[in-house]
């Protein structure tokens, strides 16, 4: 079998979360189990509330990365938390709150969308993770 | 022979660029075999007819990081897409563009500088990542 | 013996160096070796006379993050560089700064906090990466 691939998100924007999302979206479909771990600002993308809010972009994006992402969006693609939802569909894909990060963010399990499938610790991550990838994004 | 070491470049700033770029000459020094895979700012980085631009820094950097910048630069040091090229000739380096992104950014094959080998979707990506390194930069 | 961890530290943010050295403290405690390799902004953060400044959170951060920082701060939770140095004291971390950053930012090895064990170049960090996780943060 496949080793896990663990992907730490880390930042909040959107543009990130939609190349983990597409990353996660790649594995799942060639069998690949993803093993997601959120942190920081990437938690708070992840609160129920706000999943679908606009998350901004990294700086470098400017106006002309701006206007690209919302012109793909209005042609019909799909945001980052529905390829996501898809992944998980398609099986082997967790999703793990980093349990320091809930503390410093004040957020309760219940606050989260229900793609988060609970709450773990770094040392949990890490054996969760193995000899396997290990990407930070 | 040694695993291939797969880079996801998605951030355009000099100074990431740069990173990627010399741990990308690292590595092939070694012989090692480098997969570099190029999503979003990092793409829009690689059209022929901005490579040479400036294309800004961290916003940690402030302008004492870009003094320091700038002073290498003018005291000799290669930018980041020459490099790049000394390291393709040392052979083992490939370097793909990301389909998706392609079309978020509305790039043709024919805009990008000849570094770029080809274009390939995310399952292409992980099928040549295989069990190696992934490194999201 | 677990495979070294090798984590290149680039950004000089708060919020990333306190993952960073979570991250670290948690695969420490594993008994898993990790080797930390400082650059640009990250190095800079590791001046003596700079570890303990405010080095800023990602852009994304925003007032609520900031705030949320600021709290957990407040209510007694280490700042990154004295859980890095607790991880020390777990034994098997090493952290070793670029010297291509060195150069940059005009670096002297005294100008550096104890907590860096010394400076070495892009090919021994991946010869001392070997075919363990390299994860860039």
């Amino acid at each position: 079998m496949d080793q896990t691939i663990s992907l730490v998100l880390f930042s909040g924007t959107d543009d990130k979360l939609q190349s983990a999302a597409v990353m996660t979206a790649g594995a799942a479909a060639l069998g690949k189990p993803v093993h997601i771990f959120l942190q920081y600002w990437a938690l708070d993308a992840f609160r129920a509330d706000r999943l679908e809010l606009d998350h901004g972009l990294a700086p470098e994006a400017g106006p002309a990365g701006r206007a690209a992402v919302e012109a793909l969006g209005e042609a019909g693609q799909e945001p980052w938390y529905r390829t996501l939802r898809q992944a998980k569909e398609l099986g082997g894909v967790e999703i793990q709150a980093c349990s320091l990060s809930m503390d410093l963010l004040r957020i309760a399990p219940d606050d989260l969308d229900p793609l988060v499938d609970g709450v773990e610790g770094v040392a949990a991550f890490w054996m969760a993770a193995g000899d396997g990838q290990v990407v930070f994004i």
